[in-house]
């Protein structure tokens, strides 16, 4: 036992080593989408491939296989939840599939990924799809590759969601997103047949963006966020960095007479932030200080934005808040009125920006795409063609540009392929835990109103937050929740709200 | 010939690969000063141990010793001062240092660097010299093993000198300095005789810290400095961070109503931009894109500071611009009376924000307490007493506190022990090269008046930016200016604004 013993340390302290040198490599993407020159691009490639190509040296070097064998004997007898159970198992998984990665794809796949973004920004910027589409048909190429590398038989498409949704599969996907596709449908066709609208331009009038960073500070501080142990800055395409939970770096945008948009995106990244504040510090370098899976991760990004965020409760609180910070710019508002205009359900052509109702529509596309895009039945050039086609299938419009279609989203640039189901993963969970916390917590909007956050968040830390990956993610809802992930908590929220607001 | 060139050429890619890794090295100390929360700096300690661990291994290893002996044959025949020559000479040397510090040091100073500042930012926020104490003890400690790591019989004071300003020793230095300080003091007497006092009250009037950064950002740009290629951040302490040519960190640091200290903290940092920008980026990570030495680094950043920033045609063209971004704050101000008080000789308590004839008393100080620290003839425990005292003769008044006394520079917190006297060898490079720049290109002032401020920052890239280490720093000076370093150009300089300021 005691080699065991002494194996289980080594193998503890060589994480740690790689965990420290992975905070290395967020905070050179961190930089890069906050304060990074753009005469740094090519460096700052060639620093991520250096890194990158390190660092997955490191996860799958042949010493990580012999301690993980030699500490084996150490879990045994212990319960399969116990601290050095779980991380035995979750580490074996990730030398195990780390393995099948050749350090050399791993830099190419840093450099690529440092260089599409770059391509995808200007892209973006000057709505020309044309300086993108080589990029995209590289990541895809990549992610393809990367994918057949992890493979165990299953399609590359499954084998690249399992390092965002363990357990998850594409099968599964549809299985659950299309019921609630039909759902969401029939709700929104009866929100628009309801004839009534809500009155958001009040909510329009400008905020100097300055005041607009102060609030989104303090809103996020007062929900949990510690600003002893993270930051808030700028950025194109917000985001949520982390270093360690120590060390956690928010970012959103911010738009003079965009208010909401701003400080939602703060309040989401805030979500994620108080999820990585959460994990077990003394476990850094451990799957025990990991998060359990980006469905998870959503849900509490999701949670905070949309369910707390959304709420009535909430702006009850805040708003007398927001008239202190913006002078005149929310005179004769009252806190219904932000609440119906935060709800207000309605098609739109920007995921970040969209309602809750529509939201997941615009996921569905996004999953669909980039498995038709993995298998090579769509190739990159048709791509805007596809998406414009089934946006206006889906919402009854067509983008002007692509700026507003298929170039608004970050994640294909950098090689984030099957990330997108995630977030209704996360939207799913969310409304499911929040759910339960209600019951468990009585009145949570009440507690709101008071700017009472705390026992939200110390609920949250309990249930998920402090077990990182000791637990799948649907074993981690089940035994938060009491019952399975089930699409029914979401659907009865979204019910509720838009009884509130539409009468229906 | 061959087999030459091929090493060349592997040396080359290898000295890159180095040069980015210590370009992640600089960002994690930018990100250290200017953004990482207070919960970061145990993982950041982490960080920079394991990545100066591997900068040094890569520098110290035997593959570039062979590489650099294989190569050789490669720079005969060709000129000393041709690319390939110079590389391989400068190569040699670094080669030959970095072997003698062992890896484990590296990593050791790096994790002492890094917590010896934060222990440092706390005193100094504190006026409380206990908790710096034993970090500056544990510092000096390890800079007096690294000096003589390096050291060949020299003392290892001189060893460390050689870091910054290669061909130096303290004795050259006290030689230089000695008569400089007479000179200084004589002039410094004679203006306090004058019985001439400079009304800079007006220079007080309070400024919008935004203003002051918008402001500070288009002077920079007006100088030369590429923000295409660079940023401006705020700090505790300005300094100025190179990733590479392309990607150069100025940083300052403001208060409302010192908006000068604020600016020429931004424009002395601009000059040390403006000189990395310099480099030839097609050489990087070779001794070409490297700066000659600390004193040449110094020399451009108190060129821009004070050579220029502190002259009649500079204000000429940038007050009206001073009043448009500051309504009201600098009416009824000519350019003459802001010349004066920028000019305005006054012993006092702060470095950076000296005057320049006192400035370099402030640095005879450092120089004498540095050097009877390495040696044990001062213990740390009797810094302040030493300072204070040594302070009081020298200046006539003595500090309040230890944060206007030794605790105010971060330089030995972060183990830059025999940096302190490159600021006077700068000081005396800026203006012989200024005095040169003048015969070469005539009425530098009435070019600044016009804000052209293009033909000195030309003159001075032809002249040294580009050449980066092919010469040692006296000859690339007498190549520059067609005399070695003398401090004559310095004490003409300083005589002729005392004589306009004060009738002396």
């Amino acid at each position: 036992m005691e080699r065991a013993e002494r194996a289980f340390r080594k193998l503890l302290a060589h994480l740690r080593d790689t965990a420290t040198m992975q905070a290395t490599v967020s905070l050179l993407n961190w930089d890069q989408e906050t304060h990074m020159p753009p005469g740094g691009a090519g460096l700052r490639a060639d620093q991520l491939a250096q890194l990158a190509e390190l660092v997955q040296k490191r996860r799958s070097s042949r010493a990580v296989g012999r301690l993980l064998e030699d500490a084996q004997p150490f879990a045994e007898g212990r319960a399969p939840d116990s601290d050095e159970a779980a991380i035995l198992r979750e580490a074996r998984r990730d030398f195990d599939r780390a393995a099948r990665i050749p350090p050399k794809l791993a830099a190419e796949r840093a450099r690529l990924r440092s260089l599409a973004r770059a391509a995808w920004a200007e892209a973006r910027e000057r709505k020309d799809y044309a300086i993108f589409l080589p990029w995209l048909g590289k990541t895809f190429d990549l992610m393809r590759r990367w994918g057949e590398a992890l493979s165990r038989g299953e399609p590359p498409y499954d084998a690249l969601l399992e390092d965002y949704e363990p357990g998850q599969t594409a099968a599964g996907l549809r299985a659950l997103f299309g019921p609630l596709e039909g759902s969401l449908r029939a709700l929104l066709r009866r929100i628009q047949a309801s004839g009534r609208t809500v009155d958001s331009a009040p909510l329009s009038r400008p905020c100097p963006i300055d005041a607009q960073r102060a609030f989104a500070r303090s809103a996020t501080a007062a929900l949990g966020f510690d600003y002893g142990r993270g930051t808030l800055h700028d950025t194109l395409h917000p985001f949520c960095s982390t270093l360690a939970p120590g060390d956690i770096r928010l970012t959103s945008r911010y738009s003079e007479t965009a208010f909401l948009d701003g400080f939602f995106s703060a309040l989401h990244e805030a979500g994620h932030g108080i999820y990585e504040q959460g994990l077990p510090a003394d476990r850094y370098g451990t799957p025990l200080c990991d998060a359990c899976s980006y469905g998870i991760h959503e849900s509490q990004s999701r949670l905070f934005e949309n369910l707390v965020g959304r709420s009535l409760g909430f702006w009850r609180h805040f708003l007398p808040r927001a008239r202190d910070a913006f002078p005149g710019a929310f005179d004769g508002i009252r806190p219904e009125a932000v609440y119906r205009a935060v709800n207000e359900v309605a098609p739109s052509f920007i995921r970040v920006d969209a309602d809750e109702v529509t939201y997941n529509l615009h996921i569905f596309l996004r999953f669909d795409l980039e498995q038709a895009l993995m298998t090579e039945d769509l190739a990159p050039a048709d791509l805007p063609g596809a998406w414009n086609e089934r946006f206006t299938k889906a919402f009854g419009m067509t983008p002007g540009d692509d700026a507003e279609g298929c170039l608004q989203d970050i994640h294909w640039s950098i090689g984030l392929v099957g990330y997108f189901p995630t977030y209704t993963l996360g939207n799913v969970y969310a409304a499911q835990l929040h759910d339960r916390a209600r019951r468990d917590l009585g009145d949570l909007e009440g507690a709101f109103a008071r700017g009472e956050f705390a026992p939200l968040r110390e609920w949250l830390a309990a249930r998920i937050h402090r077990h990182g990956r000791r637990y799948p993610p649907a074993e981690l809802i089940e035994r938060a929740t009491g019952a399975p992930p089930s699409p029914e908590p979401l659907l009865s929220h979204l019910e509720r709200r838009a009884a509130e607001v539409y009468g229906v």
